[in-house]
């Protein structure tokens, strides 16, 4: 059964509904369900997803490493953990829920898949459905850089570059896909939601967090993330819920204007702007939903400038970890919530557990990235050059 | 105890020997022991590994995914499984090799580190050197291109162009590293051969390969590989080795023309030029290596061009796998080897286990990629543009 997230209309999973008549996501029920054992998360978890997961149409997502950051843990004085979704098969987040989503088109019957995105999810659903063997159409905003089509061209999918508003882009594809048979797996589909709750996890499996900070978009991932955490609580696996943050840029910020102002539903960001391109969406689908959540569970929602992205993608460098700038939105804001806080009791305490989540590989998003000071050096003076006489 | 792979001449463990008076490289001695629990592969293969390896200095290098390509299989006659290592921390097969280099390099009080690398090696030594904090120099070739340079810039490494030719640097670094206190941490170091092992180990957990095909550059990782394999037949885990095949690219085949042509040392490749810039070294260091190996284990050693590597790295997209254009030469090679065979008894018979070794993520080589076919199509045309009326 799929249950509106707000006004709690069931609709029959037997047909491929994604949003409720009322405008707002749809979601699965909270599953309960115990872990067991074997190599990969889906395995380790698996009753705790709505179908079995088939091998065969796997990439090898998941199962991503926990990173321990030992110089920002020391400066910003928390323990910090980095869930470092880059070492997915695309190379990004999007891939646990294209995974899940992909055996959702199939249960259905579609032989057609497609997607709506500027870069991640796009390479995500390309890669799974060559994988699976499906017609994949990928609906591309006509700004997208040369890079990420580059990044997409070897999966063989139908790429079509489309002129008009990229939210309305989200929903002609739904009204379109279902009519002509093609399932859009797009970024908050309900079974990509579910896809995103093994990163909770994966992370309860190494550390229980007292903060999770999550770079928000359309709200799909957030979602997932707070529906694993609390059917982890429900399962009596962990006891309390950790707070979650929200994070996104200052150039694109509707759900922190919304949830900051009181407001009840989200409205479309003007003339958004940010480096973060990953997290740009301006009338995310799933903010009002993510809006509830907040108020809910008291989460957080934070706002980074450019600069300090660019600042925190340099710092995670030194980690020895290359993100694209939306990844690292979530260091920038904890340092925000670790020096003045946000709202009152919004501070983040000395020592605490915090998890953030790396979204996306630098590599994704070169053409920003300065090559910074080269030094040129002959063969012959090569000893000069490392430094010595 | 290092030993030479040519003259036998040993070596102690507490200075910092690299190569052998008799110019050819050394290594370890076989490991025996009996593999045991843990999540990753350096705790369940523990007692093959010359040293305790720590967390602190891992950033979640190994395991990855062996994915079983369903198309190719078919295509190709054979069980095809693909070891994909564009999903470690830097996207490519060198971290395992730097993660055990920087344990040698701390166990011997180094405080600075250094590489020389074309691309791949270079990102991963700069990562693992700002994970352990080291003072980490990068000599590049001066023909480097832009993408590269910038996938290295994050980490905050000291980059250095090089003009001069690219083995000299190779020697030269090593020298000059020992005198100023630089350990360099180079495509063939015994302890970067040593990390590569542990892709062996997850293969055998998971499928007994007939055949293990390695694109070869320098020759560390084929070295990595075999050794692996000896060690798991030596430990009575595995009866039989599987057959071991060199593969590199026409425009850049030292090994292939000493090895076809009966030599007994490789000599300097004239002119090289390929696509496959990760693997084109025209006088490898570990070439003799890699000689003496595949006569002892009665391997093959097989050339493909430019066009048989575009050709595959279409195919592996459309499996899901982008990878980089040395990575797909494996599967040009499979072909060649199942259709013709390159010696009398060198056909790779039907139904074989064949494992391929993914070595990096084709994120990493945009350049040359083709954007391909793609539809401009304003939003309210959307539905005739997915192809209906």
């Amino acid at each position: 059964m799929l249950k509106c997230t707000s006004c709690e209309r069931e609709y029959s999973l037997r047909n491929a509904y994604q949003r409720c008549e009322c405008g707002e996501p749809l979601e699965l029920e909270l599953f309960k369900s115990v872990p067991g054992i074997g190599r990969r998360v889906w395995e380790r978890f698996s009753g705790f997803f709505p179908f079995e997961l088939r091998p065969e149409l796997s990439l090898g997502e998941g199962d991503t490493p926990l990173t321990k950051a030992k110089k920002l843990s020391r400066e910003l004085g928390v323990k910090l953990y980095l869930k470092n979704e880059t070492l997915n098969p695309t190379w990004s987040f999007k891939d646990r829920g294209t995974y899940l989503g992909i055996h959702r088109a199939l249960q259905l019957g579609f032989k057609k898949i497609g997607t709506v995105s500027t870069g991640n999810m796009a390479a995500s659903v390309a890669a799974y459905g060559a994988r699976a063997g499906l017609e994949t159409y990928v609906l591309v905003s006509s700004d997208i850089a040369e890079e990420k089509l580059k990044a997409l061209a070897l999966y063989g999918a139908r790429i079509i570059k489309v002129q008009g508003d990229y939210g309305e882009i989200y929903y002609k594809s739904l009204k379109i896909g279902r009519e002509k048979g093609i399932y859009f797996i797009n970024s908050d589909d309900p079974f990509r939601v579910e896809g995103y709750k093994s990163m909770s996890f994966e992370i309860i499996e190494e550390v229980t967090p007292d903060y999770v900070v999550v770079p928000t978009s359309s709200g799909g991932l957030f979602r997932g993330i707070v529906k694993g955490f609390l059917e982890l609580k429900e399962s009596g696996l962990i006891e309390e819920l950790p707070c979650f943050v929200v994070v996104q840029a200052e150039g694109c910020s509707p759900i922190c204007k919304a949830f900051n102002g009181g407001k009840e539903k989200i409205e479309r960001f003007e003339n958004p702007h940010t480096i973060a391109h990953a997290i740009e969406n301006p009338y995310p689908p799933s903010g009002n939903g993510v809006l509830r959540l907040l108020r809910g569970l008291k989460g957080l929602c934070v706002t980074v400038s450019d600069e300090e992205i660019l600042e925190a993608q340099r710092e995670l460098g030194r980690e020895g970890l290359f993100v694209q700038p939306a990844s690292a939105t979530g260091i920038a804001a904890i340092r925000k919530l670790r020096e003045k806080g946000i709202i009152e009791d919004g501070k983040i305490k000395e020592n605490s557990r915090v998890v953030s989540i790396l979204t996306g590989s630098g590599l994704k998003t070169l053409s920003h990235v300065e090559r910074g000071r080269i030094k040129e050096c002959w063969l012959e003076e090569l000893e000069e050059c490392l430094g010595y006489r």
